[in-house]
């Protein structure tokens, strides 16, 4: 399937088939696709916690509003970005790359201190609304690779976050939580949404070219 | 192109051939992906510039410290997000939601309401905050169509917004700009990235399966 078609055929499923769970492979792949998402820098200043546990899912439900696609899904996929950039943090992914590229250790030093000077002598919350933005971006890959294998998601931010740190422990781990990302098949008898059209901003309303 | 090998050949562009320009017909696969990405209670809270005007690309490259891939690029995309949420803003997606699923004018009336009654009385950053974060998921679909059209992207932060707000007059709109998407082809034999491995990550530094 063309991506296009893939997100024309997504929606922000309202209703899971709990009995119908998303093979490993495709979880992978979608795992796979946040992986690939380029970050600033290439940071990847966040990390993708994979929940089945049905125990955890219900209390992860409880902390956002009850929604029960949290408690239906088949894998619930939460995005938490790091609370803050530390020397640490960069330091680790830059020693990861010239390793990875078989270059000296010192070839990014320059950069390296660069992104230091700017991010270390910023308030925590200030590099945080910018790790977050960044798990963004794999956010939406995840949502693109699911809807290319028909697998079904719904992007939330619906949920209260410090309770859902705490589930996790994310807080010992400089972690905090910015989306939540249901995966399964939907329940089409039961979803409201399902049949409705979606509604965009007309192309003309929403783009401006300037030649 | 199945689209994790579309995101595995991505990569962010360093170098644009200028003579190369890209098709209107991908511009607008690309643009429909953005279209299409979901936003927070679907309110689309959002803009996109595509600027081929060679001037204006040369006062963004300057606003984006002298980047040439600004310059260079076929295409250049700007994304900009509403400086804020407006009662008029909301009401009026809601108004298209509603003649375009053919339901009563006030079909979503008490959802609006909390929308208002949350949205209307935070300080504008915030709010601002939470749009550009939408931004960033059709930023992510552009990055990822465009790929899946074997377009090449450069996913950009690093540009002054403030000066790129006032080239495109984005204040008097309501916007401000949040990321550049140069698109393009590459000139391979000038691209210092192009033949360097992409290195993320592995999955279990990444990845926390709970199950």
């Amino acid at each position: 399937m063309e991506l296009l078609d893939a997100l024309k055929w997504r929606y922000a499923t309202k209703k899971y088939d709990p009995s119908k769970k998303v093979d490993q492979e495709l979880i992978d792949k979608i795992l796979e696709a946040t992986r690939l998402a380029p970050t600033s820098s290439g940071l990847q200043p966040f990390e993708v916690f994979v929940i089945t546990n049905q125990q955890l899912k219900d209390k992860i439900a409880a902390s956002s509003f009850g929604q029960d696609i949290v408690a239906d899904c088949s894998h619930l996929l939460v995005f938490a970005a790091w609370d803050n950039y530390t020397a640490e943090r960069i330091d680790q992914i830059y020693a990861l790359t010239t390793t990875g590229r078989d270059q000296p250790a010192d070839r990014y030093q320059a950069y390296t201190d660069r992104l230091k000077s700017m991010y270390l002598n910023r308030p925590a919350e200030e590099n945080f609304a910018h790790t977050a933005r960044q798990a963004y971006i794999a956010f939406a890959f995840a949502m693109a690779e699911a809807a290319s294998l028909k697998v079904d998601s719904t992007p939330m931010e619906g949920f209260i976050s410090d309770e859902v740190d705490e589930l996790l422990h994310l807080k010992e781990k400089g972690l905090r939580s910015v989306t939540l990302l249901p995966i399964g098949y939907r329940d089409e008898a039961n979803d409201w949404l399902v049949n409705l059209k979606k509604v965009r901003n007309p192309k003309a309303k929403f783009v401006t070219e300037i030649a």
